[in-house]
């Protein structure tokens, strides 16, 4: 029995990197790259799109924000003038914790990807699951806050090992914690010697410079080969 | 396609709530009752219990620690010399982002449940799927962080609405935050309105007493009749 399930399991993986590809395909013909961010729920990922998306000068910029449910996000960033679609996974996708490929295509008629250089898709706010789905993206980007403790790297090991970027965010709040940054960089560095770290407070702005640089980086990424 | 994937998770779930009932007649039999505790990773779960078990005078306490990966937070509650069992999703379970009553059943060999009153069951940090399975327990809570937002009970209402208990965690932190407490009770309350509601910081103590009375509470109930 236990090995039917595992095979079931590598049938739905295959069937989202076959529509991710669909998807990446849909983005490389209209010259759109794309970040798929993720993070643990209240982590930042929202206030810090709000910080940096605003002086992101020469990239056209679009959020497909992922939810189970409801659409505070995205009205919050709707207030920056920048096309943003809701997806939620509770119409249709089960509640699912995560986004796949299918869900973001599902999706993809309702964004304007010919007036967009760069696309954001803010990921259902869970460490486990959504580093599993590829969703046709150019780089993966999580933000992990220094509020979660210096131990993530360690008990969510996929979500750091599959990233680009991790950006380490609400450092405004050091003071006010026992948190050994050292040991939280060990740690990233420990299951991802390649991943680039970013130090943020989208509260007070402090680091939000850098990460529109690598946003920016991202934007003018040349498509991947087919 | 769609009417077929439907089915199969209904029956996934029966499946769920025969393991779950025969857990709990395990427990009954033994005179044990069980907490399953949730949160979004980093709110504080682990934390909370060593400020709490410690004190729970005249209640013998148990804990089965639920990760993907690792033992950090077991090895942490091992030094207050109760029976602490880990279980990871990623050893059988695919990985799994939550527990399900088939894992809580095969750890329950390990635990000793003849020698304790309370078992608490830490749930993988994840505010989606571990509210969607039952695992045999008497009572559900969740610690929520402050430094989480206040829109967390409005974006993950299962969760919220599914708790006989929420802790609202860190609340140390609030003269450093944007944060409105009212707010954030004030959505518990629309998703929840049954929920009892307990302000601790496990850092300070503040309220970990309240949240030792309530643990007490749920080890004093009667089994539910059969």
């Amino acid at each position: 029995m236990h090995r039917t399930k595992v095979k079931v399991a590598e049938e739905a993986l295959d069937a989202n990197t076959t529509i991710a590809n669909a998807n990446r395909e849909d983005f490389d013909r209209e010259g759109v790259r794309v970040v798929n961010l993720m993070s643990a729920p209240g982590a930042g990922k929202t206030t810090l799109l709000e910080a940096a998306l605003g002086g992101l000068d020469g990239v056209r910029a679009g959020v497909l924000e992922g939810d189970v449910q409801g659409s505070l996000d995205a009205d919050r960033l709707s207030a920056l003038h920048l096309p943003v679609v809701q997806l939620n996974t509770d119409g249709g996708f089960g509640g699912e914790c995560h986004l796949d490929a299918n869900m973001v295509r599902t999706a993809l008629p309702d964004l304007p990807l010919g007036e967009i250089d760069l696309l954001i898709i803010e990921n259902v706010g869970n460490l486990v699951c959504p580093a599993e789905f590829r969703v046709g993206e150019d780089a993966k980007a999580m933000v992990c806050s220094v509020t979660e403790g210096e131990d993530k790297p360690l008990k969510y090991p996929l979500m750091f090992r599959t990233c680009d970027l991790v950006v380490v965010n609400k450092i405004d709040l050091l003071p006010h914690l026992d948190y050994d940054l050292d040991k939280l960089l060990a740690n990233v560095r420990s299951v991802n010697p390649h991943a680039e770290v970013i130090q943020t407070s989208a509260r007070t702005g402090e680091g939000v410079e850098a990460f529109r640089h690598w946003l920016a980086h991202v934007a003018d990424l040349e498509p991947a080969p087919a």
